[in-house]
């Protein structure tokens, strides 16, 4: 409910509260706006005090009208309209539908619980280790050397052998000359799609899967081909017909803890997917993001396979810091100069500081007793979330596991998504996780931010809204 | 010369030697082994222990023989190979040719001097001023906070408008909501070439120019069209051809203190190209990498334009720690959201603990003072490297300015630099300038790290040698 100030009437708070979500692409180029009747009744002021809140976002060119239709969002300028539009990239969404969702990884919505979060909240993540190991770093004479020079293109040698022994734990044998540190999982993706991949070249990726990705190789002019991931693995009579139709060179999976399902791949279904990548000579890149919240012995494409055709990579924004940014990759050793050579192309090196402390860190055990920690409260947290989700009416698509859930709300969830806004609730609706952005009832829920009893009252109400 | 050792064979010292120079690029492939009478000359041992080296290397692949010409440098195995090659860039090198000079700013040679080294040796960059400012942000709740979420997606805030107000001082005007912070000046070169570019358009750069680009934009599948570059600025009635033939989107200009030469862009010359920009539609990147060394009154193009059809990048790679990876890009308002997609899909965010450590040094003046210092004794150096760089009979082809020489030695300095390698010197030949590496005479030389007679009665010899 808005209400009155004295340095802005309704009509400017409105307007401004639209103009906000649509810089934030929290509502999506082509959107309608909510009708009139609604919006007044949703917001607590007069249908007058709505048709001059849109008129505001007519003249700042935000929204334009349709006879009879309503308002919509207008696409924002295009750097590249002026010569030829980006190559037809079938099933894939371009970068602007992805930054809706990337953006809600930053954007504050309002301090209340944020359901679709992508990361644990900062609380969970605070411990004491952390700073101290960058201030243990920090005089020393081995970091003022780094820092004063490039550094080491791999990365942190002192952090890669670290890695190196960490991998070993999950049966992935990777020496640290196999080992390049990254700007986080993010650029080590980036850095395999640039090195193995030409713009126009077919890519397989699992369907529902992580947004970012797919705008990413949408944006590299990559075909993308959507796989759909079920509990055991890839649907591998998809993946097959895929395969010999279009010859992919790159199939991109989070096998362990996948993001949004979070299903982990059975040993089976990796035998064969190993198979059909031998067959088929197409390269894996296997994001083990979630590796610190899995079960002990899940499976790791890149353990059975001894990276002969995988590409492992990994990152600790899911469990130490989001903002340190330390991603790695661990390659077969032909691949090693190519990736490296990437790297350096699209970064030059990384900060050591950060990768010497986090090296501090895991070697002494404070990253593998946090995770611990951090194992046992997601538990607690999930059991409670899911009780509550399933009280609101949610259906469990996956079985629940790992920091997220995917559910089935029963109504549309783009729609749902921008009343729960209003509440100051963002949630991740189940067409970002599709590359066709298909609209969806499904969503996906951050067990750590939704074990809030408030939030499923709200959510019961706007769901009762949307229907 | 070598030596006999307890556990190495001079013949397998000598294969060692050669080996570990194709494997860091030092030798390219294709490049021909020395003539097994001068290695065995240049070494100091029998032509029969050349023999029996290059027999190695041809037994672990790296080198091939072909009859009656010699040994020649095998190529390394492309990961890509296996399916269709990259499409045809004319004047383009691939990035193989491009990481021999990489490698170079990290590879150390030997603890000579490296005259072919991009930065300032890590001595003169040591300061007690930095890492007080990590160890004074690392317990801040602001940092705490920062790095348990991803961070502000655009960079720390309090870091853009400390170079909002440090680009007003060279008159360039952007708002902190212009600026986006990047992992170094590369990556946002990266940034700014993937967002407005599309495989295979045409890009204008500068010849000669930094190696490193030109092995970016070629690696992005992008046509490189060449401009030579005088000491006014860019040579404009080839640039109004290529405009005319080609319609490039960009052109990529390191307009103060250009790489290699040291020019620095006229204000008429700036103006004209600005003028051509605005005609044919195409953007400007200005690289204002070498901006800390920079005379004071020296012209920005993006000053002049107001950041219209501008992007302008820095770092800090050159003056404070080349490690530490904090690079920007300023940007027209109406390119500022595609760019920070772009930023987001390679590598999310970025580290907000330098940052904001970084932001301190500026606000404090610690920087300005430290980069005064700098200048001071690099002009010091400057003269006394270029005295002894005449004295040895290099000829300057520019007036010595900034951090680098551009020298015509009158040899080809391809060979030169394969010489020079076997004294544990670094250099850096002209052909790494070239979008199409053609032989040349001219080298780079840094003047920090030449000011040593000792180096230039070597450089002698081996010159006399080359002729």
């Amino acid at each position: 409910m808005l209400m009155k100030s004295a340095t802005q009437s309704l009509t400017e708070q409105l307007a401004e509260r639209y103009a906000e979500r649509i810089r934030q692409r929290l509502l999506a180029p082509g959107a309608r706006l909510p009708s009139v009747r609604e919006c007044a009744r949703v917001h607590g002021v007069s249908p007058s005090t709505v048709v001059a809140a849109y008129d505001l976002l007519l003249a700042q060119g935000l929204v334009h009208a349709r006879k009879q239709r309503g308002f919509f969002v207008r696409e924002p300028l295009a750097p590249r309209s002026d010569t030829h539009s980006r190559p037809p990239t079938p099933a894939s969404p371009g970068p602007i539908n992805a930054s809706a969702l990337i953006r809600g990884m930053f954007h504050r919505v309002s301090d209340k619980p944020q359901p679709g979060m992508g990361v644990f909240p900062p609380d969970w993540l605070e411990t004491a280790f952390m700073p101290a190991a960058v201030r243990r770093m920090v005089g020393t004479r081995a970091l003022n050397d780094a820092s004063l020079h490039y550094g080491e293109p791999m990365g942190d040698s002192g952090l890669r052998r670290v890695l190196s022994q960490k991998l070993a734990g999950h049966s992935v044998h990777a020496s640290p000359e196999q080992i390049i540190t990254t700007v986080g999982a993010t650029h080590a993706l980036d850095i395999v799609s640039r090195t193995l991949l030409r713009p126009g070249d077919p890519v397989m990726v699992e369907e529902p899967g992580w947004a970012v990705e797919f705008a990413r190789l949408a944006a590299l002019g990559m075909r993308v081909l959507p796989v759909p991931r079920g509990p055991e693995g890839p649907d591998l009579d998809v993946m097959q017909r895929l395969a010999e139709a279009h010859r992919p060179k790159l199939y991109v999976s989070v096998s362990v803890l996948h993001n949004p399902t979070g299903y982990s791949l059975s040993p089976g279904s990796a035998h064969r997917l190993l198979q059909m990548a031998q067959r088929h000579g197409f390269h894996i890149v296997e994001d083990d993001t979630y590796s610190h919240l899995a079960p002990e012995h899940a499976t790791r494409l890149s353990a059975l396979d001894g990276l002969q055709r995988t590409i492992y990579v990994g990152g600790f924004a899911k469990i130490l810091a989001p903002n340190w940014r330390i991603g790695f990759l661990a390659a077969p050793p032909a691949l090693v100069e190519a990736l490296l050579d990437t790297k350096l192309l699209s970064t030059l090196t990384t900060p050591a500081l950060l990768e010497k402390a986090l090296a501090h860190c895991i070697e002494h055990g404070q990253l593998r007793r946090h995770a611990e920690r951090i194992r046992v409260r997601l538990d607690a947290a999930r059991s409670r979330s899911a009780k509550l989700a399933m009280a609101a009416g949610c259906r469990f698509v996956a079985e629940p596991m790992g920091l997220f859930g995917w559910v089935d709300t029963g109504v549309d969830t783009d729609a749902l998504a921008q009343r729960l806004l209003d509440d100051g609730h963002l949630i991740a609706p189940g067409a970002l996780f599709h590359a066709a952005r298909a609209p969806s009832t499904l969503m996906r829920i951050n067990f750590a931010t939704t074990q809030d009893a408030g939030f499923w009252r709200t959510y019961s109400r706007r769901v009762a809204q949307v229907t």
